[in-house]
C-alpha cells in the first residue's frame, strides 16, 4: 500500500467521537503486562521461577552488566508525569493524568516496539522526583517525561539527565520540537526556499515554544523570535532576568537578531514562519502582514492558534495538531524512534544532533510526495518509526 | 482432564535443567507490555490519545474514584524488592533480584489474571522504600512486598499498610504461612488428627517462620514451639528484647505454652510437625523422637532441612518446596487469589481472615484425592486461583 493510500483511505475519524465510544474503550484501562515465557508445565514454572531464576540472579549479581540482556529493564521507557500540564487542561493531578500516559505507552510499543510503563507520582516537587526516580534506577532503561509543567519541566529535565546515566526526554519539548523542524524543512522545500534564511515567530515561550527555538538554532536557522504573554522575546526585557530556570533569559541572547520589540504585529511584519505553541489566537491582519508563500503551524491542540481555512488565504502551507487536517504535526512520529534508537545504541543522552536526525529522518519520508498538503508522513505511516530508530542509532555511533 | 492427570502426566521437570534453556528463557526478561485498545487508524488514535483521552482525563479530575475503572492502576499490582534476600542468594542488590520479580509478574497474570510489574529499589532504607511508594501511589493499586530482609521486611510491610489505602503483602511471610497452613490442616486429616491439638515446631524465625507461627496461632494451634539459631525462643530468652522490631519477643509471649528451652533435641522430643523454613539441617536423630505419625514439612531450597528419602522413615506426611518430590509447598498457590481477591472485592488491607480463608480454599481443593502424597494442589492446578480468589473476597464482603 502506498502512503497516499494509508492516509487517503484512513476517514475513520470522520465523524465525531462518542462519550460511549471513548470511555468504552478506556474501561480497566488501556495496557497489559504479560508473560513471554510459557509456564503451563513443571519445567517451565522452574525455569521462569524457582530454581532457574536463581541462575539468573546470581549471574547479573556476579557481573552486573548482564542485567542490559537477562532483564527486561534496560529497554523498558517509564513514562513519567506528576499531572501539572495534562493536554490542555492544566494541573489536574497525577491520577487524572494516568490515561494519557496509559496512552504513551500504548504507542510506544505499537509504534516502537518498546516496553514501557507509566509512573505517576503525587508529588510536584522537582528534587523529590529525581529521587523518587534514582532509587527505581534498576527498574528502567529510559524516562520520557510528559504533561509537566512549565518551568519546573525544565529544571527537572536537567537534574534529570545529570542524575540517570540512561536518555532522558521531556517529551513535550522535544518531541514537538523534532516534529515542526522536519514539517519546516519539508514546507520550505515546498515554496522553494531554504531553511536556514527564514524568519521564524515562535508563538509561546514554555516547554515547546523553546524546545522548538533551540532546535531551529541548532538546524541553523538565524532569525527566530519568540513570542510570550507579554510580547516579543529580547535582551532588552527586563523580566526575563526573574523568569524562573533562566531559559527565556538565555535564548533571549542566542534569538532575534533584528532586535524586535513589540508584540505579535512586530513580530509576524515581513516573517515567513509562524509557529504558534501557546494558545493565543492568530490575529488575521497580523497573519496578512507576513511574507508571501508564509509558512503557518497553529500547533495548539484541539484549537489550532488560525483555522486552516482563514491560514490558507495568507500562507503557502499550513500544518496543525489535528487529525482532521492535512499535515498532522504530531510527537507520535518523533517519540518511539528517538527512544528505540536511543536504547538499541546503548546511548546514555538524548543528544541535539540524535533529535535533528530523527527530524531530517522524518522529513525525508514525506519527500517523494511532497506537496503543500503532505510535509510530514501520517502518525500511522509505519515507515516512520524504523527509520527514526535507524537514523538516531546512527547519530549515536557517529557521535 | 482430572486432577490426578494434570499431575501425574507432567514429567516436564524430570531431566535437569540446562544453563542454555535457563539463560535462553530470560533473554530480553521475560514481560511485555502491550496495548490492549486497537492502535491502526486515526480514530484509534483519537479515542485513545489526543483529543479523546481528554475527556477521560477530566472525568477522573472531576470524579477521583473514577480511576478505579478507568485506568489499569487500581487492579495493578506492584511487586517491591530491594534485593536483599532474593532466593537463597541473600543480599545480591535490586538488580540482580529483578528476575525474580519479572517472574513473579509473569505468574501474577499467568494464573491471577493480574497486571504487575517489578519495581526495584537501589536504597534499602525502610522509610525511603516507604516514601517512594506513598510518592507512586496513583500508580498502582496493591503491593506485594518481596525479598526483603528479616527483621527490615516486618518494619516495612508494617509501615507501609500504615502510609497506603491499598493491599500490601510480603508474600515471602504471608504466601509461604497460607500454604504451609493447608498443607497442614490436610496432613492432619490423613493422618487422622485434629488440626487444634497438634504439637508444632516452625525452625527458622525469620520472615516465614514467624508469618507461619502467627498463621498456626489464628488458626487455633496453641502449641507452637519456634526455634531460631540459637536455640528454642521462650520468654526467659534475654536475647530477644533486643531483637529487631521486636518480634521475636512478641512472639515468644504468645508460644511455647510448655515453656520448653533448649534446642533442636528439645523441641522435637514428642512434637506432631516440623516445619522447616531456615536452612539448618534437621537431625535424624531429633527426628526419630518425634510423635508417631509426624508430620515433616522441609520448605529450604533448593535444599530440604531434610531429605523426603530420609523423612519418610519417620514420618507419615512429608512436604518440601521442590516441585520433584510430591507435595510441593509453593507460594504460587496463594497469592495471585490472595490480590486478586482483595482487589475484586475493593479490600483496603489483607487481613488474617483473608489469609485463613485462602488457606481453607486451597486445603479443600485437594480434599477429594487427599493421600499422604496429596495434600496440596499442584501449583498448575488451574482451580487453585479462582477458588482463592473466591474464598478471599467472600472474606472481605463478610467482615
Amino acid at each position: 500500500m502506498s502512503i497516499d493510500a494509508i492516509t487517503a483511505t484512513d476517514n475513520s475519524a470522520a465523524t465525531a467521537l462518542t462519550e460511549e465510544e471513548i470511555f468504552g474503550a478506556h474501561q480497566g484501562g488501556k495496557l497489559s503486562v504479560t508473560s513471554t515465557v510459557p509456564l503451563s508445565n513443571k519445567r517451565d514454572l522452574s525455569i521462569a521461577y524457582t530454581p532457574g531464576v536463581a541462575e539468573v540472579s546470581r549471574a547479573i549479581h556476579a557481573k552486573p552488566e548482564l542485567a542490559r540482556t537477562l532483564t527486561w529493564a534496560e529497554r523498558l521507557v517509564v513514562v513519567v508525569s506528576d499531572g501539572t500540564a495534562v493536554l490542555g487542561l492544566g494541573n489536574i493531578g497525577a491520577s487524572a493524568s494516568l490515561p494519557v500516559m496509559e496512552g504513551k505507552s500504548a504507542l510506544f510499543k505499537t509504534f516502537g516496539d518498546l516496553d514501557s510503563i507509566p509512573l505517576v507520582l503525587n508529588t510536584t516537587d522537582v528534587d523529590e522526583i529525581v529521587e523518587t526516580l534514582v532509587r527505581l534506577r534498576p527498574s528502567f532503561g529510559a524516562v520520557n517525561l510528559e504533561d509537566i509543567s512549565a518551568p519546573r519541566c525544565f529544571e527537572l529535565e536537567e537534574k534529570l539527565i545529570e542524575a540517570l546515566d540512561c536518555p532522558v526526554m521531556h517529551d513535550d519539548q522535544h518531541g514537538t520540537a523534532v516534529v515542526a523542524l522536519a514539517a519546516l524543512t519539508n514546507a520550505a522545500k515546498v515554496t522553494g526556499r531554504g531553511l536556514e534564511g527564514l524568519k521564524v515567530v515562535v508563538s509561546g515561550a514554555g516547554a515547546a515554544g523553546i524546545a522548538v527555538a533551540e532546535i531551529l538554532l541548532a538546524a541553523g536557522i538565524t532569525d527566530v523570535v519568540l513570542l510570550d504573554s507579554r510580547g516579543v522575546i529580547n535582551s532588552n526585557r527586563a523580566d526575563l532576568a526573574a523568569s524562573p530556570a533562566g531559559k527565556k533569559a538565555d535564548i533571549a541572547g542566542r534569538s532575534n537578531p533584528r532586535s524586535i520589540s513589540g508584540g505579535p504585529a512586530e513580530a509576524l511584519a515581513g516573517a515567513d514562519v509562524f509557529i504558534g505553541v501557546s494558545s493565543s489566537k492568530l490575529d488575521e491582519a497580523h497573519l496578512a502582514t507576513m511574507n508571501k508563500d508564509a509558512i503557518v503551524f497553529a500547533l495548539s491542540n484541539p484549537d489550532p492558534e488560525v483555522l486552516p481555512e482563514v491560514a490558507v488565504k495568507y500562507a503557502a502551507v499550513v500544518a496543525t495538531g489535528r487529525s482532521d487536517f492535512p499535515n498532522q504535526i504530531n510527537n507520535v512520529l518523533a517519540f518511539p524512534g528517538i527512544f528505540r534508537g536511543a536504547l538499541d545504541a546503548g546511548a546514555r543522552r538524548i543528544t541535539p544532533a540524535m533529535k535533528l536526525a530523527a527530524a531530517r529522518a522524518i522529513a525525508e519520508l514525506a519527500e517523494e510526495e511532497l506537496s503543500a498538503d503532505y510535509i510530514v508522513p501520517s502518525p500511522l505511516d509505519p515507515r516512520v518509526a524504523p527509520a527514526v530508530t535507524a537514523a538516531v542509532a546512527a547519530a549515536v555511533e557517529a557521535g
